[in-house]
């Protein structure tokens, strides 16, 4: 499944796909890794310090996942909302990540949730300077 | 199920609970509100004019239902991603029951969901304001 | 918001839906309690018995809140999905509700869990035997 | 974000991750394809035939999303629920790509949505087969 095809079938595109398709997939990525990297703290023989990188992980996913649908949605946008939802993103990718990059080196799933938290930022933060 | 009392059997509760309670029943409910109302907007013979509402309703669903998860947990919460999550929520509100409002004659189920939006946005309000 | 209510609104009910809402309710209800129950059972200081119950909670969430949805939409439902989907929900209500219960008595959050489990795959199967 | 890097990082993986890979990435793909096309059906000028498809992607959607999550974590599991989510989410891709192949000629976006739905159907049985 690729975003960007996809967009480019949707009867309302207009301009360049680009920076929203990069978006889209980033929210979703990042949707699933912080997914896995909650199950996968869960699963660690030393929980205790890692509960906040739970709850981060379980607020991320569920914001990233909100968020892809939203920006993905080209059907009657509604700026506002999109703009709100967007810096909800941003906050929230930004607290995960560097709760994960505090576990990065004793927990590689860690490492990885941090990289995607921190190319979701970066993809949001692209986008809402276009809209 | 009420979430007031879920709320108080949580470990780390602290402080006054029912700002934060109104909050989070506000929210689930607002989201089951705009997946009712999209699914009944989808259902009406003239649905051309509906498509905003149906598209506002389907984000709505998922930012509130986030907002309500985020909110709702009381275990190493991060105030700045709670804070923006509120704001996404409230614009979406905003939006939505706008939206919602403009159809309330013609359609009972509009007329419920702006209700529920405008319940939401003031209850995430309230909240926003003591943290 | 009053589920009941909100059916009766939409252009495309039929019957009687009183089975129907009561099993709504109880699915969002029940994803509710167990966003909250594995919020609470995180904070917990003795966390390293409660990992099941935690990641059964979470899965518990999501299935109900999908549920929730796909049940409570009226407009050109598929009955194989819908009682496919009722019977993953009855699955995992069950083995959240008796792993909740396990703990019942140490943790009142567990003990309102698995009463609310309980309550949803009941709703769940006496929808299904309807449809 | 490669989900089977991911999963290879959890500590509590086990034997062959390919399948199980190949079923999440199935999952999170058709949930964001029938996230898509519902919002282009929504857009298309001639939408009374769609209101099936929208719908259905709707359903098929968030069924695809929860199972990803359910069949992601690998921290406790419990294989009723694996098992009975999975044959829902079998039974949503089918009706919904059976529905998206209908208007495959006339939109290509439903044409990709049924691709979506197909491989789906086909990774979650390939997963089924193995627990």
């Amino acid at each position: 499944m690729n975003v960007e095809d996809f967009l480019r079938t949707h009867p309302r595109r207009s301009g360049d796909l680009d920076v929203l398709a990069a978006c889209v997939k980033a929210c979703f990525g990042c949707a699933e890794s912080c997914t896995l990297c909650a199950d996968a703290c869960l699963g660690e023989e030393k929980i205790d310090t890692l509960r906040r990188c739970i709850r981060l992980d379980l607020d991320c996913a569920e914001i990233c996942a909100a968020t892809g649908a939203v920006v993905a949605r080209l059907t009657e946008p509604d700026a506002q909302v999109v703009r709100a939802q967007l810096q909800a993103c941003i906050a929230a990718c930004r607290a995960c990540g560097a709760e994960c990059e505090r576990h990065a080196r004793h927990h590689e799933h860690c490492r990885l949730c941090a990289e995607s938290c921190r190319l979701c930022a970066e993809a949001c933060e692209a986008l809402a300077r276009t809209i």
